[in-house]
């Protein structure tokens, strides 16, 4: 949904005017940042749309329930089209957007968030829908706020608008990933740079990320189902120029957990694992994936957060149900 | 669950004290009353009891949202162990428990209810978990409270203490099937009164009730299944003395829906079809049911509200998925 949400994004900058981009330093510390995202499963999202409504109803029911004011939005999740959603979200609501995010890529599961990781109470999780219902949940721990918010949001049609982790900038400091929003900037003018210098799209975004290239090749396979909340599946890709022979499989839960080579993990999560346009170096997500698409394959390492024992508890491959070890990508490909 | 509510009511009786009964006149108008019952599959709350924090749980979450206090409790259905466990509650958060429910039976789906049929909005829905993890729900209708707090009870384990349509007792006026608890208390002095008078219970209980009896027999099948957050099934009554040779066939969804006898409709909801032990008139609920019970079943009117077209569109046979129209029972069985 990148497209979609860029789109939308777009649209409400123009009618709603620019969005300040701000650390959670510069904000009020007892007012609340909304850190919102798209929950359910994104190929339900290509078809059912968002009604528009849904981040002033979330907005409108916490400043109701907390008696304080929204002063922030921030993305939950900075990879896909909930990376950035938000902006136009921050837009619409006339606030500034925080120049972070709670997972410094994109993870499948609630909890999977560096307030998790860093202990802190899902406090308020609330869920607005397409038709206008709103929840608010008060979960006993991160693990039950995937429980109920996933029930939650097959209900409400496999997807719906979430904030979790609702708390002040205050509370908010040292648990999220900060400067995520100024990395995408600077992804995205390193490719405008290198189209105008006639260089490879590709080369740039990974110079810029500082990822190694799997493999360059083609979608030769997608295995992809719709359930429970999610969209799960792998991706076979055969290799083409000097990969030719070569094939990498990618097992996918909403985004890309594990790319293994000849029965060997090259990548894993929490490690990121992008599929990108050969040509345009454009993010082709799980739920875009198609049979006969040119891509390259990029990896490269997580946050530092995901790689402490807490973050690997809750977001490593032993997380996803795969029993191999986390070897960082830097070592896994040297 | 009968039997565990009233030992759970009866402590908590015994703890904290005498519950008055009272009329919503009786209130303050701007006071919050909470509707309350469990929202499950009554066969997962044999095993799963509740962990007793429910209650203060969604007494507090509603005083914090609202900011006013809760004046009272109400029994959201007075039927099964539903009737019972809100008296215990009241006891627990010491507030009076109001003489009405809002079914003047047992109804399995969250928007089977008088305010649902008297047009009131469905509110604020709440419920608590025994893990104590809490919801609160803005639906945008009736239908969607029932889809949504289904789903979560589900999450929850199947079971789930619920308050609906928790509203102020001034707006609840008109909307509710008032005294309700009198009658269940005039019901248990007639059994008591029959069993000093060495009467037959049954025939006590139908005077009472002004039921009638469809048939005298043995629980001959029972074929009971739970998933979706209900015990659906049927059950197949045999006659025995002046009944022997008939058979009378109920559909259950958590409670009984509809009683046929050789392929006609004897009795159907929106009335009352109770399944009693012909020794002690003790009401047998769909899920103790079993093999070998001698049992009578008796049926009686429903409360008028459910004979308006409003009331049989939501909880006449056709709301059930039965293509059958509704005769009331005493025209049925003359």
């Amino acid at each position: 949904m990148v497209e979609g949400a860029a789109l939308s994004a777009g649209r409400a900058l123009r009618e709603f005017g620019d969005v300040p981009l701000v650390t959670l330093e510069d904000l009020p510390q007892d007012g609340i940042v909304l850190p919102l995202g798209h929950i359910g499963a994104p190929t339900v999202s290509h078809e059912m749309l968002p009604s528009g409504r849904e981040a002033e109803l979330i907005r409108d029911t916490v400043e109701r329930m907390l008696g304080r004011p929204v002063v922030a939005v921030m993305a939950s999740e900075i990879g896909g089209g909930n990376g950035v959603e938000p902006l136009g979200l921050a837009a619409r609501l006339g606030v500034p957007l925080v120049d972070a995010d709670a997972m410094g890529r994109a993870f499948p599961e609630v909890q999977m968030v560096s307030t998790y990781v860093a202990g802190k109470d899902p406090g308020l999780v609330l869920l607005a829908d397409v038709q206008g219902s709103v929840a608010a949940l008060w979960p006993v721990d991160g693990l039950w706020s995937e429980q109920l918010a996933r029930a939650l949001c097959v209900a409400m049609g496999s997807t719906a608008l979430m904030a979790d982790y609702v708390m002040s900038a205050g509370e908010l400091l040292g648990a999220v990933i900060e400067g995520t929003v100024t990395q995408a900037i600077s992804i995205g003018r390193a490719l405008e740079d290198a189209a105008a210098a006639s260089e490879t799209a590709v080369a740039a975004l990974q110079a810029t990320l500082g990822a190694v290239a799997l493999l360059t090749g083609k979608v030769a396979d997608v295995e992809r189902r719709t359930g429970g909340g999610f969209v799960r599946g792998s991706v076979i890709i055969d290799g083409v120029g000097d990969c030719r022979g070569r094939r990498l499989q990618i097992e996918i839960q909403n985004e890309n957990l594990v790319a293994i080579e000849d029965g060997q993990v090259k990548a894993s999560v929490p490690d990121l694992i992008a599929i990108v346009d050969s040509q345009t170096a454009d993010a082709v997500s799980t739920e875009s994936l198609r049979y006969g698409q040119r891509v390259t394959v990029l990896a490269w390492p997580c946050a530092p957060l995901w790689r402490t024992p807490a973050g690997l508890r809750t977001a490593g491959p032993a997380a996803f149900g795969y029993d191999i070890p986390y070897v960082p990508v830097e070592l896994a490909h040297a």
